[in-house]
């Protein structure tokens, strides 16, 4: 019931929004300048803001939708030259920390550093979609970063306001299926990076039959923009391909014979959201979700792509010096000319097992993890590397990005803590026997003789 | 229907948040000890924290549920001398930045300054219930803090993260009328500040007539708790006395006899909440809300209690060397005797009138504000000082702490900005200029004779 | 999701609701005449009614609603004189059914007997707030048909519609609990008829204790108003007095010792729809709920009035020729002076016991049912009589009604179906063997000499 | 908040849903038959069925939902035959009215020439799911009709409750957007009669654009299905084309330029519903709805097709004795041939629209009312014939059925109920002037001689 009434009060949240954009829509072509934005910026953070904060903050909010793409990124680069800390008070403080530290000179300390563009941003999220406004403010300031590094520190303080704002505990899980809002679906098609969705079919494929799942984070502020959404599968067996899971003409798996929850793509919808981490939240309450609703599920895996894999083979097959047998070599380069798919080939298969072990237990990054991103989030998250299978996506873009290959995670609720900790002290990348079996194994002629 | 959508969403929150509690159930007398609890919060900010942040968070809210006041508090002081900022990486980044200052150098200052304590409350805010679990703890602080100073460090680390979360952006808006549940209409019963509330009839009274509205800021996270709300009475004109408001018998204000908004009660419902400013917000967005109802609303007052009053009158009294003249000073005197309340007094009437425009235009704190806490707070929001009633509040509590005087405060929308900033520049009080003559206008023989 | 975008759809009703009352006040003391309630009684179902209906269902809802009761009355009677069958297409379907019967022929004799007052309740439920006006109508009626028998014909129209639309599979089933709002608690404590709910602390004992629960049937067009409510108390085992049950000051029985869901009281709510059946289904479909909550419920019982017997027992003490023994009798007659209640006394005991079983066996209405009205229902349902309790209610209203008797009835989901079958068929009473065992069993000295 | 908490209510309508469908699955391919079927609908108008009613009802529509159809087309022959009055009853109540007649006679006469179907269909519906199982029968029973004309009876019973259950003032008016959720979305672009609706993008261009409009009428009961829905074009005068409001890439007109609602397709979505009428209230509710959100809206028209308008045309030119002038009848055999659409030509616009005023104007039915069914829906409900557009609707549809001709009708709030009567009692057309002369009007050439 409480809840229902609080139901309710998110109505207020929406309307004020809306009312944001018409604000905007009534500046219409009005290109509010830098130096007016920054003006009114001042302005918000003077005494005038502490009487009028909110409509300031709508106001500001408005000029800046409404302005010319190059008055915002004036703007936005004004907030890392004008809005940093405030120089005399944090020298001042850093003084009176020198002469007398402790706990109270700490937090002046802490406070004096405060660049202003924080309490600015605090201000500007007083107006009516002001969350919504400032994500979407720093998704365009995240694709001015490469060109201008100054705006780093912008960037860092919006990361630090998101990851406190944005903390898990205010966010919302929820099933997403086939009665949930267009407008809301219409995201997910948008969304959705891994296995693109083509049309309405084929997300009411992955909706509405009873062996799927959708689930994604909402924000209390954010009430029509997914955060992040997780697909699933209620498969008989841990699945090694993907193709029959999409395939809009499959039966679905009677209930009873379902034991495994396969994971098969994760996808973060807000550009501006990069970096504050839902992801690892998401797997972990869902799997307790699942359980509840199945307790007979035994098995928690995901079947993921292998986004870094045949980049890494390509330089593998021409570096100098030499990296892989002059066999490997050469089976790698004949790989590349394999387009489109091939028929099942007992040798090309076990080739591409043995080098994908060795891309993902073998292959770093300069500090020192896994080269591929989505095993350094899985592996981060306390799965283990589970199984590689081939030929598991032909899609073009499967067999491009890995030549087909594809793997699964397993998320063993008793060792991911461990395996956490394995991976976070030391980068060990905990695969299964079988895969570690992959690198020591002979390979065929070519590995017997390595020097030839 | 993105709005009944998200209503459901809601659910989620609520269910976790019970979790919680049934997990403190049933550690039941379990009295985890100061060391253990020291020892979860570090665990919590190490790296098995990363990995299973959410069960190692809602382990130590329940540990702390259940353990013994005293071991709290013991956590509580850990929390002031163990989790302060890393006193390394902060001389560091001193250095750093007194060597090669700049933006980088500063958000580095700023990161390495913040206390331990900061993200220790972040990461316990993952457990459901997280919030309002640190809010209460943050209330049991509160009452530390005159006894042992070393905590205010960690108050304000406590004041500084709610300010964020609790950012008005992140609050709702809600009505509070007769058909809202019965656990949150207890609450607004037991956290009535101003007019005490004496039971379900008085509530009703003040919520079901159509002449009577009621509002309260909620926060999603704190599902049941309302934050701040307002008792709001619609009249004719601005009323000179709180029983006539108040009386169970009286007929509702026919609707097209309403020229007048009467806020005449504001309570802040949560402890652990103190110093995070909601009634600023709420006062605007309630007299928002209003005027789209009712567009003929033409005059948003206030019926205030003045709760310094009897007090500073007392002192000013007995001041020596004497502040008051003689008569005025043994006038006072007298007043204190007059309890229960005399029949209406036209001398009396003049003495208290012209004593409490002293009071509020001159009687200031150190700080150069108006001594009235409850003048302050509207002063600050912008209102202005609009009329003095005597023989307004002749229950024991209005007789006691201000011989039965309120006041009205007005809120002009077209003034609110120049009055604030009048006031938060120089601390004047912007007063109807009837009072302000009270001041100058001759006191009678005692008056004119001062010296005699 | 479907069902929260229905949630919203409600709104619609209430809204509409609201329209009619504020119709009806506008009106205000204007007393429509019977005359004007006939004519347009008669504008409605005429072509103007086709074409305008809602508005003019409106209009006499409202006209209806601000008549005097004088002119209401004479409305209702006026129901019976006019809008009966119309006499000559009846006699036309007699006829034509006569000449050649069948399936037709009945089709339009029933709808030629139909009378013209159900097509116009018809008509006036297209009115928002219809459904609820007639229901309250029919209250009124119900308490003129004592003093005029011509208004049985429009009551048994009332009943008809009533049965189709209050049909249980429009009602909706619905936990009532301490979130529950505060405008349908009130209906709660003003409609409980067996156990007085003193104030809102007791109401609240009764429904936020995790050992209790309460549950509603409600209609989607009477939106804040219950139609019926069972108040339900978990208990280790089946309880044999009704004070312990509702003492304030009781801890709750934790979960894991709960083994009986106790119905210790069920109350009809609206007056307009007597006769209209929900108890039976409101029972069973607790019954269900309950179960799926909690698996391990074993017992469903009631703890139930009997509120016919100490009347019975004056009856039969003073009956001639006798129907008890001149023991008995004398017993009885010395019972009636014991208030207030005695301490407990082992003959006391077992002669109400004795008299309790007689009466729940033996005594019958002209129609051959069990003389008390809880028990024709509860057997009806289905249940099983289980035992006779003494001293189980000590309030004054239990000691007056039934000297203090309570009994539990038992709903064994095995028996329900014969246990009714025997009941609807034979009117035979299933009781527990040791009750049947109380009438046979010798009564003591009196029992074995019942001439002398 | 009364709403929210009935909001919720609706949910266990929901689940119990489910709860039909899936008991159907587990029956599997299990053909109940016919005499199974009848055994069970004997039972549960026994007395079994009162004490296990739901559960029974239950079983009987889960053994429908698993039989082959011919066993449901044999329950429904059976239901036709075995389950009308009661013969005995029927004769006695006949005699006894004959005898005495009154209310009580008649009432008692009305009940008993009450086919035991209609009792039999109020204890079906008593089951989860039920009234939509129900729905879905007289679906399947309306395809019967043809053939077997003593179903006609049973058709009769279900649509005598249905208008009683589906008595507007149980539905519910809702607005259909871009968040409403996608399950019912789907069934908008599946029920869409007039205009097919191609895709989601389509469906889309619908809905969301601030100048379109849609709503629908739900009932409580059918929780997922709407039962007619409209859809709304906000323009700036009454249209003349149908495919400019279609368009994809139109620019939706400005708030500020709209003066007109145009409504341009109704659609029925129940067949199970067939002649209970929705779509005259839903006209105008709709109205009311759009007054409120829009005050400023002065027309009410709609952009109909004509669907018989072709087939008249043909039959006219053809007739014997001619009814058309030769000119005329030469003139539209050419028509036939003009596929695809001509360019537009005055003549032969002239021709169309002369010929469309004598189609409305003087083709009747046999009972007298316009050939025309949409006409006779929208002059039914006291809207008038406003204007005839030709070449509006160059769909293959549009040309096929109308060449292309299409109207509006006009609602004039204040005409209505006098357009009503007039069409109602005299079958009068009310008609623009503008069309009425088309009639009067010389026919050119042809006109002046007719006899030529």
């Amino acid at each position: 019931m409480g809840t229902s009434y609080f139901g309710d009060l998110i109505e207020t949240i929406v309307m004020r929004g809306q009312g944001l954009l018409a604000r905007a829509r009534e500046l219409g072509g009005r290109g509010a300048a830098r130096a007016e934005l920054v003006e009114l910026a001042e302005a918000l953070l003077s005494r005038r803001g502490e009487a009028s904060g909110v409509a300031l903050a709508g106001e500001i909010l408005a000029a800046l939708e409404a302005a010319e793409p190059a008055a915002r990124a004036a703007f936005l680069r004004s907030l890392a030259s004008q809005f940093g800390a405030d120089g005399d008070r944090l020298r001042g403080a850093v003084e009176a920390w020198s002469t007398e530290p402790g706990p109270r000179a700490e937090i002046a300390l802490h406070l004096a550093a405060e660049p202003r563009r924080q309490e600015l941003f605090r201000r500007l999220n007083l107006a009516p979609g002001g969350t919504a406004a400032l994500v979407a403010l720093r998704g365009e300031l995240l694709d001015m970063l490469d060109d201008d590094a100054a705006l780093e520190a912008v960037d860092a303080d919006f990361a630090h306001l998101f990851a406190s704002w944005f903390n898990r505990g205010f966010l919302v899980l929820r099933r997403i299926d086939w009665s949930t809002p267009a407008n809301i679906l219409e995201k997910i098609i948008a969304y959705e990076a891994v296995h693109e969705i083509r049309d309405w079919n084929d997300l009411r494929n992955r909706l509405e039959p009873p062996d799927r799942r959708c689930f994604a984070f909402f924000h209390p502020q954010l009430i029509d923009e997914p955060l992040i959404f997780v697909e699933i599968a209620l498969t008989p067996a841990i699945p090694d391909a993907i193709e029959p899971l999409l395939d809009l003409g499959r039966a679905p798996v009677p209930a009873r014979e379902v034991t495994t929850a396969t994971f098969y793509s994760i996808s973060n919808c807000q550009k501006g959201l990069r970096g504050i981490s839902f992801g690892n939240f998401l797997i972990k309450q869902v799997v307790e979700e699942l359980k509840r609703e199945m307790p007979q599920l035994a098995t928690f895996a995901t079947l993921s792509p292998v986004p870094g894999f045949a980049a890494w083979l390509a330089r593998a097959a021409a570096a100098a010096p030499p990296v892989l047998t002059p066999d490997d070599a050469a089976a790698v380069t004949a790989l590349d000319a394999e387009e489109p798919a091939p028929a099942p080939d007992a040798a090309r298969s076990a080739l591409l097992r043995r080098l994908a072990a060795r891309y993902f237990l073998t292959a770093r990054t300069a500090s020192g993890r896994p080269l591929d991103p989505v095993a350094r989030f899985h592996l981060g998250n306390g799965a283990s590397l589970h199984r590689i299978n081939v030929d598991a996506d032909l899609s073009a873009k499967g067999r491009r990005q890995s030549h087909a290959v594809m793997v699964n995670y397993l998320y063993d609720l008793e060792s991911i803590e461990a395996n956490h900790e394995a991976y976070a002290e030391t980068g060990e990348v905990v695969a299964d026997a079988a895969i570690r079996k992959l690198l020591d194994a002979p390979a065929g002629r070519r590995r017997r003789k390595p020097a030839a």
